[in-house]
Protein backbone atom coordinates (compact mmCIF):
# COMPACT_ATOMS: atom_id res chain seq x y z
CA UNK A 1 0.00 0.00 0.00
CA UNK A 2 1.34 3.31 -0.69
CA UNK A 3 0.19 6.83 0.56
CA UNK A 4 0.55 9.60 -2.00
CA UNK A 5 -0.04 13.64 -1.07
CA UNK A 6 -0.22 15.62 -4.83
CA UNK A 7 0.31 19.35 -4.65
CA UNK A 8 0.92 21.99 -7.38
CA UNK A 9 4.38 20.56 -7.81
CA UNK A 10 4.80 17.01 -6.82
CA UNK A 11 3.25 13.63 -5.98
CA UNK A 12 4.45 12.84 -2.19
CA UNK A 13 4.74 9.33 -1.61
CA UNK A 14 4.82 6.93 1.90
CA UNK A 15 5.61 3.87 1.52
CA UNK A 16 6.18 1.85 4.92
CA UNK A 17 8.30 4.64 6.56
CA UNK A 18 9.71 5.79 3.49
CA UNK A 19 8.96 8.93 1.37
CA UNK A 20 9.80 10.07 -2.32
CA UNK A 21 9.13 12.68 -4.76
CA UNK A 22 7.68 12.89 -8.41
CA UNK A 23 7.10 15.93 -10.65
CA UNK A 24 3.46 16.71 -11.43
CA UNK A 25 4.74 17.19 -15.01
CA UNK A 26 7.02 14.31 -15.73
CA UNK A 27 5.63 11.29 -13.56
CA UNK A 28 3.23 8.83 -14.94
CA UNK A 29 0.47 7.56 -12.41
CA UNK A 30 -0.17 4.48 -14.52
CA UNK A 31 3.18 2.96 -13.83
CA UNK A 32 2.10 2.58 -10.18
CA UNK A 33 0.14 -0.97 -9.33
CA UNK A 34 -0.05 -1.42 -6.41
CA UNK A 35 -2.94 0.31 -4.42
CA UNK A 36 -2.53 3.85 -3.75
CA UNK A 37 -4.30 6.29 -1.45
CA UNK A 38 -3.93 9.60 -2.46
CA UNK A 39 -5.47 13.11 -1.85
CA UNK A 40 -4.50 15.83 -4.61
CA UNK A 41 -5.14 19.91 -4.74
CA UNK A 42 -3.84 19.34 -8.51
CA UNK A 43 -6.84 19.30 -10.43
CA UNK A 44 -4.93 18.27 -13.88
CA UNK A 45 -3.61 15.65 -11.93
CA UNK A 46 -6.67 14.45 -9.88
CA UNK A 47 -8.42 13.91 -13.35
CA UNK A 48 -6.00 11.65 -14.69
CA UNK A 49 -6.29 9.62 -11.13
CA UNK A 50 -10.20 9.28 -11.17
CA UNK A 51 -9.15 7.15 -14.69
CA UNK A 52 -7.16 4.64 -12.31
CA UNK A 53 -8.65 2.01 -10.51
CA UNK A 54 -5.79 1.17 -8.15
CA UNK A 55 -5.68 5.10 -7.16
CA UNK A 56 -8.37 5.68 -4.17
CA UNK A 57 -9.13 9.25 -3.46
CA UNK A 58 -9.67 10.04 0.55
CA UNK A 59 -11.04 13.20 -0.16
CA UNK A 60 -15.07 11.69 -0.09
CA UNK A 61 -13.82 9.89 2.99
CA UNK A 62 -14.22 13.43 4.77
CA UNK A 63 -17.13 15.23 6.47
CA UNK A 64 -16.92 18.34 4.23
CA UNK A 65 -19.65 20.54 6.19
CA UNK A 66 -17.03 20.84 9.03
CA UNK A 67 -14.85 22.83 5.78
CA UNK A 68 -15.86 25.19 2.94
CA UNK A 69 -16.26 24.32 -0.74
CA UNK A 70 -12.90 25.37 -2.33
CA UNK A 71 -10.93 24.26 0.90
CA UNK A 72 -7.98 22.50 -0.47
CA UNK A 73 -7.96 18.90 0.94
CA UNK A 74 -3.96 18.91 2.24
CA UNK A 75 -5.56 21.65 4.33
CA UNK A 76 -7.96 19.63 5.54
CA UNK A 77 -6.21 16.83 6.13
CA UNK A 78 -3.35 18.48 8.54
CA UNK A 79 -6.68 19.71 10.44
CA UNK A 80 -8.09 16.46 11.01
CA UNK A 81 -4.60 15.02 12.28
CA UNK A 82 -4.20 17.83 15.21
CA UNK A 83 -6.77 19.10 18.76
CA UNK A 84 -5.92 22.38 19.59
CA UNK A 85 -3.16 24.50 17.71
CA UNK A 86 -2.12 26.34 14.57
CA UNK A 87 -0.73 24.16 11.52
CA UNK A 88 1.53 25.62 9.09
CA UNK A 89 1.60 23.92 6.12
CA UNK A 90 4.91 25.13 3.90
CA UNK A 91 4.81 24.29 0.59
CA UNK A 92 4.38 26.00 -2.70
CA UNK A 93 1.59 28.44 -0.42
CA UNK A 94 2.45 28.31 2.89
CA UNK A 95 -1.15 27.38 4.88
CA UNK A 96 -1.97 28.72 8.22
CA UNK A 97 -5.00 27.20 9.92
CA UNK A 98 -6.41 27.17 13.88
CA UNK A 99 -8.03 24.16 14.95
CA UNK A 100 -9.98 24.21 18.06
CA UNK A 101 -11.34 21.19 20.26
CA UNK A 102 -11.12 19.17 17.23
CA UNK A 103 -13.12 22.29 15.18
CA UNK A 104 -11.42 24.30 12.11
CA UNK A 105 -11.58 28.04 13.33
CA UNK A 106 -10.53 29.72 9.93
CA UNK A 107 -7.01 30.01 8.22
CA UNK A 108 -5.03 32.15 5.79
CA UNK A 109 -2.62 31.50 2.73
CA UNK A 110 0.34 33.16 2.70
CA UNK A 111 2.34 33.32 -0.43
CA UNK A 112 5.29 30.11 -0.08
CA UNK A 113 9.25 30.76 -0.40
CA UNK A 114 9.77 30.22 -3.82
CA UNK A 115 6.50 32.35 -4.83
CA UNK A 116 7.72 35.25 -2.90
CA UNK A 117 10.96 35.31 -4.11
CA UNK A 118 9.96 35.16 -7.76
CA UNK A 119 7.33 37.80 -7.04
CA UNK A 120 10.12 40.32 -6.06
CA UNK A 121 12.29 39.28 -8.74
CA UNK A 122 9.47 40.10 -11.45
CA UNK A 123 8.85 43.82 -9.94
CA UNK A 124 12.17 44.71 -10.37
CA UNK A 125 15.79 42.84 -11.11
CA UNK A 126 16.85 44.87 -8.10
CA UNK A 127 14.59 43.32 -5.56
CA UNK A 128 16.14 39.70 -6.75
CA UNK A 129 17.11 37.71 -3.45
CA UNK A 130 16.39 35.11 -1.25
CA UNK A 131 14.72 35.43 2.39
CA UNK A 132 16.87 35.52 4.70
CA UNK A 133 15.90 33.10 8.05
CA UNK A 134 18.90 34.30 10.34
CA UNK A 135 17.17 37.76 9.96
CA UNK A 136 17.21 40.20 13.40
CA UNK A 137 13.68 40.70 13.37
CA UNK A 138 13.36 43.37 16.63
CA UNK A 139 14.82 46.17 14.45
CA UNK A 140 13.85 47.38 11.16
CA UNK A 141 16.46 46.79 8.26
CA UNK A 142 19.14 48.91 6.54
CA UNK A 143 19.20 47.01 3.32
CA UNK A 144 17.16 45.70 0.44
CA UNK A 145 18.12 42.00 1.17
CA UNK A 146 16.74 42.40 5.39
CA UNK A 147 14.30 45.02 3.92
CA UNK A 148 12.21 41.97 1.90
CA UNK A 149 12.97 39.12 4.30
CA UNK A 150 11.77 41.30 7.48
CA UNK A 151 8.31 41.97 5.04
CA UNK A 152 7.95 38.54 4.51
CA UNK A 153 8.94 36.81 8.03
CA UNK A 154 7.95 39.32 10.58
CA UNK A 155 4.55 39.94 9.88
CA UNK A 156 3.93 36.40 9.00
CA UNK A 157 5.10 35.16 12.97
CA UNK A 158 3.40 37.78 14.65
CA UNK A 159 0.50 37.33 13.35
CA UNK A 160 1.05 33.14 14.29
CA UNK A 161 2.03 34.23 18.03
CA UNK A 162 -0.85 36.27 17.78
CA UNK A 163 -3.24 33.08 18.88
CA UNK A 164 -1.22 31.68 21.27
CA UNK A 165 -1.67 28.12 20.48
CA UNK A 166 0.76 25.40 19.89
CA UNK A 167 2.13 25.70 16.45
CA UNK A 168 2.67 22.38 14.05
CA UNK A 169 5.16 23.12 11.09
CA UNK A 170 4.83 20.35 7.86
CA UNK A 171 5.21 21.00 4.71
CA UNK A 172 8.63 21.34 2.21
CA UNK A 173 10.08 24.36 4.14
CA UNK A 174 9.06 23.13 7.65
CA UNK A 175 12.41 23.49 8.54
CA UNK A 176 13.38 26.73 7.31
CA UNK A 177 10.01 28.16 8.98
CA UNK A 178 11.56 26.18 12.53
CA UNK A 179 14.17 28.94 12.35
CA UNK A 180 11.61 31.42 12.88
CA UNK A 181 9.38 29.21 15.32
CA UNK A 182 11.82 27.43 17.95
CA UNK A 183 8.67 26.85 19.68
CA UNK A 184 7.00 24.69 16.60
CA UNK A 185 6.77 21.24 16.36
CA UNK A 186 8.00 19.81 12.99
CA UNK A 187 5.93 16.97 11.95
CA UNK A 188 6.95 16.28 8.27
CA UNK A 189 4.20 13.37 7.92
CA UNK A 190 1.50 15.08 9.50
CA UNK A 191 -0.70 14.42 6.28
CA UNK A 192 0.38 11.11 5.82
CA UNK A 193 -0.71 10.26 9.79
CA UNK A 194 -3.83 11.72 9.17
CA UNK A 195 -4.47 9.51 5.92
CA UNK A 196 -3.54 6.72 7.87
CA UNK A 197 -5.87 7.94 10.70
CA UNK A 198 -8.92 8.23 8.40
CA UNK A 199 -7.60 4.87 6.14
CA UNK A 200 -8.19 2.95 9.42
CA UNK A 201 -11.43 4.40 10.80
CA UNK A 202 -13.24 3.52 7.13
CA UNK A 203 -12.47 -0.29 7.70
CA UNK B 1 9.56 72.87 -15.41
CA UNK B 2 8.64 69.28 -15.18
CA UNK B 3 9.40 66.65 -12.30
CA UNK B 4 9.19 63.07 -13.31
CA UNK B 5 9.45 60.21 -10.70
CA UNK B 6 10.22 57.30 -12.59
CA UNK B 7 9.17 53.44 -11.26
CA UNK B 8 9.50 50.10 -12.40
CA UNK B 9 6.77 50.45 -14.89
CA UNK B 10 6.13 54.20 -15.72
CA UNK B 11 7.05 57.98 -15.71
CA UNK B 12 4.77 59.82 -13.65
CA UNK B 13 5.30 63.58 -14.52
CA UNK B 14 3.79 66.84 -12.79
CA UNK B 15 3.89 69.99 -14.51
CA UNK B 16 2.04 72.65 -12.97
CA UNK B 17 -0.62 70.99 -10.75
CA UNK B 18 -1.22 68.58 -13.37
CA UNK B 19 -0.02 65.08 -12.81
CA UNK B 20 0.13 62.06 -15.75
CA UNK B 21 2.06 58.78 -16.46
CA UNK B 22 3.83 56.99 -19.82
CA UNK B 23 5.01 53.80 -20.35
CA UNK B 24 8.23 53.10 -19.51
CA UNK B 25 8.28 50.50 -22.26
CA UNK B 26 7.22 52.74 -24.64
CA UNK B 27 7.90 56.39 -23.83
CA UNK B 28 10.50 58.12 -25.66
CA UNK B 29 11.96 60.96 -22.97
CA UNK B 30 13.77 62.70 -25.79
CA UNK B 31 10.62 63.77 -27.23
CA UNK B 32 10.52 65.91 -23.84
CA UNK B 33 12.55 69.12 -24.37
CA UNK B 34 11.98 71.70 -21.00
CA UNK B 35 14.20 71.00 -18.65
CA UNK B 36 12.86 67.91 -16.80
CA UNK B 37 14.46 67.24 -13.06
CA UNK B 38 13.67 63.45 -12.18
CA UNK B 39 14.86 60.56 -9.65
CA UNK B 40 14.95 56.91 -11.00
CA UNK B 41 14.51 53.41 -9.91
CA UNK B 42 14.41 52.35 -13.65
CA UNK B 43 18.22 51.60 -14.07
CA UNK B 44 17.19 50.94 -17.61
CA UNK B 45 15.66 54.35 -17.80
CA UNK B 46 18.26 55.99 -15.80
CA UNK B 47 20.90 54.73 -18.41
CA UNK B 48 18.83 56.53 -21.25
CA UNK B 49 18.27 59.98 -19.10
CA UNK B 50 21.98 60.33 -18.34
CA UNK B 51 22.71 61.16 -21.96
CA UNK B 52 20.03 63.69 -22.29
CA UNK B 53 20.96 67.73 -21.42
CA UNK B 54 17.67 68.94 -20.04
CA UNK B 55 16.88 65.79 -18.05
CA UNK B 56 18.61 66.43 -14.46
CA UNK B 57 18.88 63.63 -11.96
CA UNK B 58 17.98 65.22 -8.46
CA UNK B 59 19.36 61.82 -6.34
CA UNK B 60 22.85 63.84 -6.61
CA UNK B 61 21.40 66.15 -4.26
CA UNK B 62 20.69 63.56 -1.46
CA UNK B 63 23.08 62.94 1.36
CA UNK B 64 23.57 59.39 0.96
CA UNK B 65 25.42 58.56 4.32
CA UNK B 66 21.59 59.03 5.99
CA UNK B 67 20.75 56.17 3.80
CA UNK B 68 22.11 52.87 2.56
CA UNK B 69 23.82 52.57 -1.13
CA UNK B 70 21.25 49.73 -2.63
CA UNK B 71 18.14 52.23 -1.25
CA UNK B 72 15.77 53.24 -4.26
CA UNK B 73 15.79 56.86 -4.54
CA UNK B 74 12.15 57.38 -3.99
CA UNK B 75 12.08 56.07 -0.62
CA UNK B 76 14.64 58.51 0.00
CA UNK B 77 12.47 61.18 -1.72
CA UNK B 78 9.78 60.55 0.73
CA UNK B 79 10.99 59.98 3.69
CA UNK B 80 13.21 63.59 3.31
CA UNK B 81 9.46 65.07 2.70
CA UNK B 82 8.39 63.76 6.47
CA UNK B 83 9.61 64.64 10.12
CA UNK B 84 7.59 61.91 12.44
CA UNK B 85 6.19 59.44 10.63
CA UNK B 86 5.49 56.15 9.23
CA UNK B 87 5.30 56.42 5.04
CA UNK B 88 3.89 53.43 2.96
CA UNK B 89 4.50 53.79 -0.96
CA UNK B 90 2.83 51.61 -2.64
CA UNK B 91 3.38 51.01 -6.12
CA UNK B 92 4.60 47.84 -7.88
CA UNK B 93 6.49 46.97 -4.16
CA UNK B 94 4.81 48.81 -0.95
CA UNK B 95 8.05 50.57 0.99
CA UNK B 96 6.61 51.01 4.19
CA UNK B 97 9.59 53.59 5.91
CA UNK B 98 9.93 54.24 9.49
CA UNK B 99 11.14 58.32 9.89
CA UNK B 100 11.68 59.90 13.39
CA UNK B 101 12.93 63.48 14.21
CA UNK B 102 13.61 63.52 10.17
CA UNK B 103 16.35 60.05 10.55
CA UNK B 104 15.53 57.34 8.75
CA UNK B 105 14.83 54.05 11.24
CA UNK B 106 14.54 51.50 8.81
CA UNK B 107 11.63 50.11 6.55
CA UNK B 108 10.67 47.28 4.51
CA UNK B 109 9.58 46.31 0.97
CA UNK B 110 6.52 44.35 0.77
CA UNK B 111 4.89 42.89 -2.28
CA UNK B 112 2.44 45.42 -4.54
CA UNK B 113 -0.85 44.43 -4.84
CA UNK B 114 -0.49 43.17 -8.39
CA UNK B 115 2.58 41.35 -7.81
CA UNK B 116 0.97 39.48 -5.21
CA UNK B 117 -2.07 38.68 -7.06
CA UNK B 118 -0.13 37.42 -10.01
CA UNK B 119 2.23 35.39 -7.68
CA UNK B 120 -0.78 33.45 -6.06
CA UNK B 121 -2.10 32.88 -9.90
CA UNK B 122 1.27 31.49 -10.70
CA UNK B 123 0.89 29.01 -7.44
CA UNK B 124 -2.28 27.71 -8.68
CA UNK B 125 -5.20 28.89 -10.78
CA UNK B 126 -7.15 27.79 -7.60
CA UNK B 127 -5.62 30.56 -6.12
CA UNK B 128 -5.88 33.20 -8.52
CA UNK B 129 -8.18 36.01 -6.69
CA UNK B 130 -8.50 39.81 -5.89
CA UNK B 131 -7.49 41.49 -2.61
CA UNK B 132 -10.56 42.15 -0.74
CA UNK B 133 -9.76 45.26 0.96
CA UNK B 134 -13.03 45.52 2.50
CA UNK B 135 -12.63 42.08 4.78
CA UNK B 136 -13.21 41.51 8.29
CA UNK B 137 -9.86 41.21 10.02
CA UNK B 138 -11.41 40.38 13.67
CA UNK B 139 -11.88 36.77 12.60
CA UNK B 140 -9.87 34.02 10.54
CA UNK B 141 -11.35 33.66 6.94
CA UNK B 142 -13.39 30.82 5.84
CA UNK B 143 -12.92 31.09 2.34
CA UNK B 144 -10.29 31.19 0.09
CA UNK B 145 -10.47 34.87 -1.47
CA UNK B 146 -10.38 36.08 1.98
CA UNK B 147 -7.46 34.09 3.32
CA UNK B 148 -5.41 35.34 0.63
CA UNK B 149 -6.64 39.01 1.96
CA UNK B 150 -6.20 38.36 5.19
CA UNK B 151 -2.72 37.12 4.60
CA UNK B 152 -2.05 39.80 2.68
CA UNK B 153 -3.89 42.70 4.34
CA UNK B 154 -3.82 41.90 7.78
CA UNK B 155 0.10 40.97 9.10
CA UNK B 156 1.40 44.79 6.90
CA UNK B 157 -1.82 46.32 8.66
CA UNK B 158 -0.82 45.32 12.30
CA UNK B 159 3.03 45.70 11.59
CA UNK B 160 2.47 49.58 10.48
CA UNK B 161 0.09 50.22 13.38
CA UNK B 162 2.72 48.40 15.77
CA UNK B 163 5.13 51.56 15.35
CA UNK B 164 2.24 53.84 16.68
CA UNK B 165 3.30 56.53 14.47
CA UNK B 166 1.43 59.06 11.99
CA UNK B 167 0.86 57.00 8.55
CA UNK B 168 1.42 58.89 5.12
CA UNK B 169 0.16 57.32 2.16
CA UNK B 170 1.57 57.25 -1.38
CA UNK B 171 1.52 55.86 -4.49
CA UNK B 172 -0.34 54.47 -7.08
CA UNK B 173 -2.76 52.51 -4.98
CA UNK B 174 -2.65 54.33 -2.19
CA UNK B 175 -6.26 55.12 -1.87
CA UNK B 176 -6.98 51.56 -1.80
CA UNK B 177 -4.80 50.81 1.34
CA UNK B 178 -6.73 53.88 3.02
CA UNK B 179 -9.80 51.32 3.49
CA UNK B 180 -7.24 49.28 5.63
CA UNK B 181 -5.36 52.13 7.30
CA UNK B 182 -8.39 54.84 7.56
CA UNK B 183 -6.52 57.15 9.92
CA UNK B 184 -4.00 57.66 7.46
CA UNK B 185 -2.85 60.92 5.92
CA UNK B 186 -3.34 60.29 1.55
CA UNK B 187 -0.19 62.29 0.25
CA UNK B 188 -0.19 61.36 -3.43
CA UNK B 189 2.14 64.29 -4.18
CA UNK B 190 4.74 63.48 -1.68
CA UNK B 191 7.57 63.05 -3.29
CA UNK B 192 6.96 66.07 -6.29
CA UNK B 193 6.70 68.03 -2.85
CA UNK B 194 9.97 66.79 -1.96
CA UNK B 195 12.12 66.86 -5.23
CA UNK B 196 10.55 71.16 -4.97
CA UNK B 197 11.67 71.02 -1.57
CA UNK B 198 15.20 69.89 -2.87
CA UNK B 199 15.43 72.02 -5.94
CA UNK B 200 14.20 74.91 -3.93
CA UNK B 201 17.61 74.39 -1.60
CA UNK B 202 19.60 74.07 -3.39
CA UNK B 203 18.90 76.94 -5.71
Amino acid sequence: MLLCDIGNTSYHFLKGDKEFKKDVDTFDPSTIKERTYYISVNKAVSQKLHLLENWIDLSSFIDWEKYYETMGVDRIFAIEAVENGIIIDAGSAITVDVVHNGAFEGGFIYPGLKAIELAYKNISPVLETTINFELDMSCLPKNTHNAISYAYLKPLRDEVLSHNLPIILTGGDASQLKKIFPEAKVETKLIFTSMQKIIASKN
